[in-house]
């Protein structure tokens, strides 16, 4: 709940009903139900488990996916493990270790970890463990949201009136609680009755602004341009770019950040440009126990999603490929971080570690 | 041919048949055959023609593209509308509007116009302009791998050993009239015995770097690996990328380059990173006509090159796209220019006007 802006964090279920964007994730009775993100724009499927190895699964295959999002699938997950195992009172032997499993589902993301620790730090003295697990799960979620929306209050604080706003990947409802990080900035300005136009890097290898960014601001009627990842420097000098906002899957202590591969791409091409250059991104983005970028694990992905497309294949068989899925921007190239406790200027070590504790 | 580097530029049939690549274009008695680019890798097949507004469709429809090799293509298209009008000593109004329509069929690269109008300036008094058109076609062709060969010497005296080369799009034998550009740098670099790696930006939106610049570097036995655009910040750091090597499109006479969408976001990000950023052209590249990169015209491609995949759909229908199949590289960017004349530095205008005159 934001100490800052009050007034505007129960409005989530208005502005989700209103543009009829579908719940990322959503427990019901006694699985949890998610959104297959792999399959949009051209299918809305929605696939339901309580199963937690399950839920690890989707994590992995990305058909729910984005830092916040997967926070909260872990801590429901967790909550899933825990009905499976049967514990009461404390964490046994086995449910930590598939604890341990739900937390490494993808090494990037520090949300993932935050969740599952703050799981960890529950007090469970007489209590079903699933049971506290799940409530904790459903504040996570609650959270999250409110965060989202906060963080785009925030956020429309800096964007003028005809913003011309680059952003990559996808961050919106779907990848968050709900109303999105970097997309919720930009949801914020256009509700608030800014008149902008959106910049979408289509975000190779997976697409997600391609197939998923494009699918929100659509739903949300937000004036859009999709461009290849490539042509982010001709578009920032042909549409005079304003802002350039991203999403995080994990900011050190330092400021430097861990997101989406291009991410980096697009700070230099920012900084080249004299763009600012904002990560949007909520308090379980953060991880004051990794001291810098060098220290975040990049996780690696397969050849195939380079070199086929669905069922087309783009290359010749048996390449090397290299497929980070994550890339590190450097603090020195960020302008401020925007969070649901305020927006993060420099010094950034300083002002973070006093913004999180 | 060149004056510099003498002994080299008869050896490229050996080459070519040592690596058996296809030759990018071929005269058969009567009619011009080609590869057909859109199919590789996967499918080799060769298409022919006696008809010069097919040739057009060939380049319009990118079956054969690279700057150079559309200029040859060009020339021997005119060959064809010249065959087919059926001229005698002068060039008919009916042939010249084919001229003018063969040198539109794609408005960035400048090959096209510089293969017309080397073919407006021969001597027709008392010859068929069809005869003399093939015969300066052919000229061109040969003088094109010539001026590969020669600029891959040159290149690969800038080449330490074990150097880590980043290239964009495709710029070999295909491309060319064979052998290539900054591929045929990186080929003469790994012919001279030196160990190199190869960085290969898949390039969006068509794939050249997936589809045929993997294909010629695995025909070549040359090692590489293949990354999304995106990921070029980071595989600059990780694999300590000692040179970007890039084709261009059309050099302005202030050194400005237009070349495949991407090529502006490399040059940057090689700036940041201090590693030289070298574009590889024939002097048939250079436009002294064209003063500066904003004269250059942009091809803008259609939305569906980006929105689907092959027959995959990967973004909602109906939705807005921007589509520049080049960029313009400043200058100020370009450590040197690399071609069959030498390589040329600093101050540019000055040495370019110098070095193709």
């Amino acid at each position: 709940m934001s100490k800052y802006l009050d007034g505007i964090v129960n409005s989530l279920s208005f502005q989700e009903s209103k543009t009829k964007l579908p719940p990322p994730i959503r427990w019901l009775g006694d699985k949890v139900e998610i959104i297959d993100q792999s399959l949009l724009p051209h299918t809305e499927k929605y696939i339901s488990s309580n199963n937690y190895r399950q839920v690890c699964e989707w994590i992995k295959s990305l058909r729910i996916r984005g830092a916040p999002a997967i926070g909260i699938a872990a801590a429901y997950a967790a909550a899933l493990a825990a009905f499976e195992l049967g514990c009461h009172d404390k964490i046994s032997p086995d449910l930590k270790l598939a604890l341990e499993e739900i937390a490494g589902a993808r090494p990037t993301a520090v949300n993932l970890k935050n969740a599952i620790d703050r799981l960890l730090k529950l007090d469970l003295k007489g209590k079903k463990v699933g049971e506290a697990f799940l409530s904790e799960a459903h504040k996570i979620l609650e959270e999250e949201t409110n965060a989202c929306i906060t963080i785009g209050q925030y956020g429309n604080l800096l964007v003028p009136d005809q913003a011309v706003i680059h952003t990559h990947c996808h961050t919106g409802g779907l990848a968050t609680g709900g109303y999105g990080t970097a997309l919720g900035v930009i949801r914020a300005a256009h509700e608030s009755g800014k008149k902008i136009l959106v910049i979408v890097d289509e975000t190779r290898p997976l697409l997600q602004g391609s197939r998923l960014t494009t699918w929100e601001l659509q739903k949300l009627g937000i004036k859009f341009k999709l461009i290849v990842d490539g042509a982010a420097g001709i578009a920032m000098r042909k549409f005079g770019v304003n802002m350039v906002i991203t999403g995080a899957d994990r900011i050190a202590s330092n400021g430097d950040t861990a997101n989406k591969v291009g991410t980096y791409n697009l700070s230099v091409l920012s900084k080249e440009h004299g763009i600012p250059f904002y990560i949007a991104a909520p308090s379980s983005s953060f991880d004051l126990s990794t001291p810098s970028g060098e220290k975040i694990p990049i996780e690696e992905r397969g050849a195939d999603e380079i070199v086929s497309f669905g069922k087309c294949k783009v290359a010749p068989d048996g390449i090397e490929t290299y497929s980070p899925a994550f890339d590190i921007t450097p603090a020195d190239n960020i302008t401020a971080f925007i969070t649901e406790r305020g927006i993060i200027k420099r010094p950034f070590s300083e002002n973070i570690k006093r913004m999180l504790q």
